[in-house]
Order: C-alpha cells, then structure tokens, then sequence
C-alpha cells in the first residue's frame, strides 16, 4: 500500500500538501488539489485509508441494510448494531432494500461518495460480483447471509444445524409428516437451512413432499394463508412445521386453531428467532433462540476494526450457534 | 427572502459566481468564496434553499428519527416512509434515539453538515429550542409526536380522541375500573392520549386511582410484567386496561390467563396500533386502529414539497383520524 510519502513523491509536492488535499483544507491551489488526487486514485488506496482520510470530516456512519425493517429478527439486528456502534462513538443508518437490487445499490453509491464510512448488510440481493467493486470504496461485511465465495467477513448463525435440530426435534417428538416455510430461495442462508430440514429428513427415512414446502413466508399473515392452503390440500396434509419465522408459527397456530386443528395434536409447529410472541399465544411456541443482538454487536466491532486499526477485510466465516426451546406447540 | 440577484449585489460579484460558490464549483477564487458563504451565512436563508444549493452533490438521502426501530409501529412509520421516499426516488436513513438527547442532536450535525437532506422526527428527545436552530440548516418535521408551539408541519393522531374512544367503549361494556398503560411522559402525543382517558372517566363521573396508571409499558414483557404488579396490587384492582399498545396488550392477556383470570370477564383489555398480533392471541385484541403507512407517506410528501418546490416550512398541524376495531379481549 503506498503511504502518504510516496505519494507526495509522485506529485513533486511536501506531504503537508497531500494531507492538505485529504483533509479538503483551502488553501491548495486548483491544479495541485487535482494531481493529488488523480495519483491516490490510480494508485487504488485501500478502503479503510479512503474512509479516513479523503472525508472533508469523517461522519463516523456506518450504514445497515435490511430487506425490510418492520421485521422483528432484523429490527432486533438493527438494534444490536446500533448499540454496539454507540458504544463506539458511531452512528447507524438503517437502508431498507424491500428485496430489490437497485435499492442495494443506491446505497452502495452512498459509501462510494465517502457518505458513510463502511456497510454491514444484513441480506444481499445482488449478485456479490455487483457489490464487491465497491470494496475499494469502503469496508462492506455480511451479516446474517451466507455467500460461498465473496472475500469479506461473514457473520451467521450455523443454519443447517438449525434446520436439522428442528426437524429432529420434531421427529423425537413422533412426527413423520413434517413440512417446511422459507422466505426466499434468493437467501443462500435459508437454502442451507432447508437443506439441514431434508437431511434430517433423510436420515430418518422420511417422506418429503413438494406440496408441503411454502415459500413466501414472512409475517403473521403470511402464516394465516399457509394455513389455509394446508387445511385445502387435497391429499396427505403434514402433521407438523418447521415454519422458519415466530411471525409466521403464530399465523399457522392461530389458524389452525381457529380451522378446528389441534396443536400440537394435530399440527406441531416450531418458530424461529425465539421472540417475546413464542410466549403469548396459545399454545406458546416452540422456537430455535438465535443471538441476534450479539450478531449485530460483532459485526460492529469487525467492521470498526478494519476502521479504524486497518485490519484488512478478507474472507473469514463465523458460524453462530442457534438453540432449540421448547414450549407447547410441539 | 434574499434572491441570488441580492447575494450578488452584496458581494460585488456576478449571479453565476454565487451560483458557482453554491454548487461548490472550483473555479471561484479563495476569497470570494468565503465572502459569499459569509452573507449567505448572515442573511439567514431558508432551509430549502440552503439545502437544495449548499450541496456539492445533493445525496437525495431523508434521515428518520425513531427511539427504537425494533418497535412494530415504529418498524410501520419507517416502511411507510421509505416506501413514499423510494416512489420519489430518494433513499431514507434511519437513526434510533434509543430514548436519548446526545443521540438525537447527533442526527441534527448530519443536517448541519448537509449530508441528508431533511429529517423526519418520529419522536422527540430533546427540547424543542434546541431542535429549531437546525431548521436554519433543512428541513424538519414532527411526525407522530405533538409539540404545543414548533413552527414546523406536525403529523400526528388525534390521541385525545383515541383515548376517549377507547375508555367510553370499555364503559359501555359495562367496566368502571378502568387503568391505563403508556410509555413515556416525555411524548407529549402520550400526555395527550391520557388526557383523552381522563376526561372519558370524568364524563362518566368514574374514579381514577395512580396506582392504576403505568408508565414503562412498551413491549410484551412489560405487559407480563404489569400484569404481575396487577395480580400483587394489595387493594383494588382494574376491571380493565387500556394499554396503549399491541405488544403490551398480548403480554398483560397472556399473564392475566396464566395467573387465572378470565380475559375478557375478569380484566378487559384494548390495545393500540392494531397490529397482526392482534389476531393470534386468544382471546384477540380489541385495538385503536392507525393509519400508519399513510402517516409515514404524507410526511414524506411534506418534507420533499418543502425540497423541490420550494414550499416555507411552518406550523401545520394535521391529525390523522383513528378508529376502534373491536375483537375478543373486551
């Protein structure tokens, strides 16, 4: 990497001037201004000395994006995020990407123009061939989404342990006929959490049906109409759910319940995420805690890490561990 | 308001030079750079200009306040917000309080420093004096929280009415003991809610007790929590709650039944927000139901009206209508 000597050698000026330059001070003249910063740029600075040093004022901003904010495991990532960057003299700024690449990449522009110093994103809807060229601009790093190759810190919980807990769980617990709810096959996370559901499926002999797979499912509506497709099944209906969403398990139960099933009896369903709802339905639901304000909180300290002690970004997975609690819906 | 035409007479030089000092163009001399940004400085301008001009690059990016994201209706007004922002081709960010004025007046120094364009207060931490010096900077606007006297559009409910609405529907159902659950005095929306509460009971010549009233009441844990307090009260307890949120309702009904209380025979409880949570729980919630995607928009719509065409921010005060949906819980 060059250092601020080189450069001041390449331009023929001091390295008072090239710090001047940096710091966007006035008095620089025009064409010297431009010859400096035409050499850092051909010379490809690495993101953490762009961040700090071609700011006029650094904003100390870190940028978290999430498909949508209005759901509860990623407002409490964003939560999780927020407080350790506090902690750290930073502040957030939460994006909403609503599934959409452009979105994502409005906000890329963002760390590109130097508007925020670094962005954790808590899902990834572009291919990472698209996001990884604004590495140069600043550190990016994953969180909560899984990419088998891209060059960056990536922070998950150990999904197919997830899925295969709770599929083994459920087949502890006697039940054979087990289906399972995703958001999106977009999320290389939730295909490695399907795949832990089929292997304990397959371990065990078990039957696996298309019909009883149902993409889509994100909130307590989205629980509801699943139910209701399951209730008009024409043949075999599954006598349990991994349902991959506390939102989506408190749907599924409460329809269920209202369609004249039994639950557990009936139907046993398992959330995700563990939170404050698994506790107030009826029956209270059965769920795999994640820690998801400790994710949030890491990913803080790696990203300011590369901030500010210049550790460079590389590829470095860190696997969460998840747990299963059990309440009354299975 | 001084025109350009003004700005260029003061300083002695031509319109396209202040012009070029506003777009941060480079070929502007030193001096007369700072001399037109000082009378700019003195003649006061108004926000829009400033903020459509002063920019090198306008980041089309609104900043929206909240003291928690991970608060569902919080979550809505921001899904609202930046889907109305999105539709206008500008990115939102969002900036959580965490209840805290040092967090807020930090949001302020983006608005200061020109990097979002305006920002939307979903709540109000600090004192209002200390807020309006900002608007010299952008816009701001209030929305969902009431404040007596800033000169700035506020969106907001009609608390008053809500809170009436809700404690007459209770007393039609025949209850007289009626408690009532908010989260902070600070929000003077909520003063306002429990005035509307007040004067339902003193038009029914009802008692009201303090030790009926509880503060602290944001989540489903404090709803468990409140309902504990409840069950130790040593004299008399409420026959009802209103409890001014969804997640605090479902907490105190699923605490009340664990505890052996009938819902809705013994305790009758309301909510707020009428989120889907209000549909799983047993028995379901009777909640206020606000529009909060439509709150979130049309602040939206207000702020980027005070951006692009050049509309003076001032006080406009605009309640939002709310509306009882009645389920089990009473």
């Amino acid at each position: 990497m060059p250092t601020i000597q080189e450069i001041a050698k390449l331009c023929k000026v001091s390295t008072s001037t090239v710090s001047r330059v940096l710091n966007n001070h006035p008095y620089v003249s025009e064409k010297i201004r431009r010859e400096v910063l035409r050499v850092i740029e051909e010379m490809n600075y690495t993101p953490h000395f762009l961040a700090r040093g071609l700011r006029t004022n650094s904003s100390k901003l870190l940028a978290v994006s999430v498909p949508k904010a209005d759901h509860p495991f990623f407002a409490g990532l964003i939560k999780g995020i927020s407080l350790q960057a506090l902690e750290s003299n930073y502040k957030v700024c939460v994006f909403q990407t609503f599934y959409c690449k452009e979105n994502e990449l409005e906000l890329m522009k963002l760390l590109q123009n130097r508007e925020v110093d670094g962005i954790i994103l808590g899902a990834l809807e572009n291919l990472w061939d698209d996001i990884a060229p604004y590495l140069k601009r600043g550190p990016i790093l994953m969180c909560n989404e899984f990419h088998e190759t891209a060059q960056v810190p990536i922070l998950c919980y150990n999904e197919f342990e997830s899925g295969y807990t709770a599929v083994r769980h459920l087949i502890e617990r006697g039940y054979r006929d087990i289906g399972f709810c995703f958001d999106t096959a977009n999320s290389e996370a939730q295909n490695i959490r399907k795949k832990g559901y089929l292997a304990a499926l397959a371990d065990h002999n078990l039957p696996y049906r298309e019909e009883w797979i149902f993409d889509g499912a994100f909130s307590i509506l989205d629980g509801i109409r699943i139910m209701n497709r399951i209730h008009d099944l024409p043949e075999k209906k599954p006598a349990a759910l991994f349902s991959g969403s506390d939102q989506v398990a408190a749907g599924l139960i409460k329809q269920a319940v209202n369609l004249g099933y039994s639950v557990p009896g009936d139907l046993a369903v398992i959330g995700y995420d563990n939170q404050p709802i698994c506790r107030v339905t009826t029956p209270t639901i059965t769920s795999i805690d994640i820690p998801v304000e400790q994710l949030g909180r890491k990913a803080v300290s790696r990203l300011l890490a590369c901030l500010t002690e210049e550790l460079p970004l590389k590829r470095e997975v860190t696997l969460f561990p998840t747990e299963l609690v059990v309440r009354e819906s299975t």
